[in-house]
């Protein structure tokens, strides 16, 4: 068979660093196994455009491994040129770069390896929240620059403690942020999702949720985004909803990029409607130099927590993916049962409705 | 009676925002109370030197309000000139600007507001950890830079989840500290302290005790530093201790800066040895423009997530030590007894064992 991967580039530092897994240099360390095995085995980084090595060799293609971080994109069209292809991994956990009506309908199965950086994402959601509620950016850039002016920073720094905290999107991320903040004695944590948890795992985190989107985000001082992109998510926090936010609200995007209308939150964020803005996840990656997420500000000169696309791919979270993308292969190339969690796209149908196939 | 209050300025800030009560403009909201009943109420931040405002009026004040953040130092040739103090209030938690043995000599007490900001400090120290484990300094960086190189942060950003997290000291702060741990699902939770905690306690955030201090940093790929500054544990962490860490540990202090070698720390960081440090804390405050903690990074040019001091002056936890050191001058002025978790020096004695006087 012939198998594709598009990664991303490590350079000299996945030279340096063997556990760079991720990357076009190192592989997902599946070359041996692969060869061992009489395939043959291609990856790039080179993937936009009809000229890119991505889109020239997907066409006799067998399976396309990819990861989230620079994601091939699968869609109709290049599903029609790719005609022996049966099967796409996602290396990570979030498969929308797929068109997955169209793989549906092209008998392309949809894998990713569920569980593999659920818990790298849920940490940088945390992280992010006390960056964002506390200040930190502004007090240690104040370092930096050789400065000490403490009420500067005290004039917009606050505790996590009683403060009204809610995930849009209760599944294996935001579950685990709620988890995650327990200990910490928010005034309340609040979910909202299209189905309620278990009675069960509603109580182990002392979550409530809202039906109304609008109330539910009217309610919270942090609202954190853990759900997939697809149609319904698209857009989702515009200009209207960011309406409904508590004035001096905290926003983290963790999911995707697209799932908030950028220049939208790009004016909150400097009208100080919100005061801060974090996340990993932007609506075009690699982000343009110019992309107003990298430099946008609240009036007070802070309330940016953004980072490149790496909260799941850690060189914690890049062990267990390059270890779980082997395992479905494996399994794929043996005609042993894939773990169920694991499959986004069975032949010819959905089987996660997390992507809003229902 | 004379009070004498020695806070931090605010300029602008304070002036725009009247929540940062610890300042010299905002007086701890403190002055209407306090000419009510007549005292005379002295506000500064001048307090370095012979001529400086607080060298000046501690002479015939009663009563002397400062705070860790910009603390007026109470030395025994200070508390000799001054023949009417009576009482020294810390506005937050942290004595050790008090000569304690000197106070009780002098039959001065000293409380602070036990509990008004060891929540804010726990949580500064989680965001610290998650900050260098997770390295988002570099991350946030590169993006403020307009670049996008994923791998060249990847290569050192890890999950907490499997770390050994220790802390030196398990009392208000950091047993806070461990209890926001535990969901995180570390690999273990240790702790050193001169005393065990219960066996409910131990259990409730499931760490364990190790009795000797080589073997605890030993063990921990995170060190957290939570106790108070005393003759036993000024320079604890040192180029020796230093040596006993593990290659590329992380190291987090926001209890008192002396409690490191400054210059032990900055090596063991540009060698490697450490990972990371962060903090808010330094044997010089405010730091000079050239404290080697400004800008020491590791051999990757992360690792460094030092703030100035703030992490307990937060908007929230300065509503509550300005409450608190309220009810200690209301106790005081109505012969009422003190909240005895507040009192570290009653009068000719010492009542907390946390300065190490034991």
């Amino acid at each position: 068979m012939k198998i594709l991967a598009v990664l991303y580039n490590g350079f000299k530092a996945a030279k340096a660093e063997p556990r760079l897994l991720g990357t076009v240099e190192n592989e997902l360390g599946l070359r041996p196994y692969l060869e061992s095995l009489g395939h043959e085995f291609y990856v790039t980084s080179d993937k936009e455009g009809p000229q890119s090595e991505f889109q020239k060799h997907i066409v006799d293609a067998d399976i396309l491994i990819t990861t989230p971080f620079h994601p091939g994109y699968l869609t109709r069209p290049i599903m029609e040129k790719a005609k022996n292809l049966k099967l796409c991994v996602t290396a990570g956990v979030g498969s929308d770069h797929v068109d997955i009506n169209a793989a549906v309908d092209h008998k392309i199965q949809v894998l990713e390896v569920t569980g593999s950086n659920v818990t790298s994402v849920a940490e940088h959601v945390v992280m992010s929240i006390l960056n964002l509620v506390r200040n930190f950016v502004p007090a240690h850039e104040m370092i930096e620059r050789g400065e000490w002016q403490v009420s500067d920073i005290a004039r917009n720094a606050f505790d996590l403690e009683g403060k009204t905290v809610g995930t849009i999107g209760a599944g294996r991320i935001g579950y685990r942020v709620l988890q995650r903040l327990v200990p910490f004695d928010c005034k309340e944590l609040l979910y909202f999702d299209y189905a309620s948890l278990s009675a069960e795992r509603e109580q182990a985190v002392g979550a409530r949720r809202i039906n109304d989107l609008q109330e539910f985000v009217s309610k919270c001082d942090v609202v954190t985004v853990n759900a997939p992109l697809h149609d319904g998510t698209r857009g989702l926090i515009n200009k209207k909803l960011l309406s409904h936010f508590k004035k001096g609200a905290w926003l983290v995007n963790t999911a995707r990029g697209a799932i908030c209308e950028a220049d939208d939150v790009a004016e909150a964020l400097k009208s100080g409607h919100l005061n801060g803005y974090a996340g990993d996840v932007w609506n075009v990656q690699p982000a343009p130099k110019d992309h107003p997420w990298r430099q946008m500000k609240n009036p007070l000169g802070g309330g940016n927590g953004m980072t490149p696309h790496y909260s799941g791919t850690t060189l914690d979270a890049q062990a267990r993916y390059a270890a779980g993308t082997k395992t479905i292969l494996q399994n794929y190339f043996e005609g042993k049962p894939q773990n169920p969690a694991d499959v986004i796209v069975g032949v010819g149908k959905v089987e996660s409705a997390s992507y809003g196939q229902r």
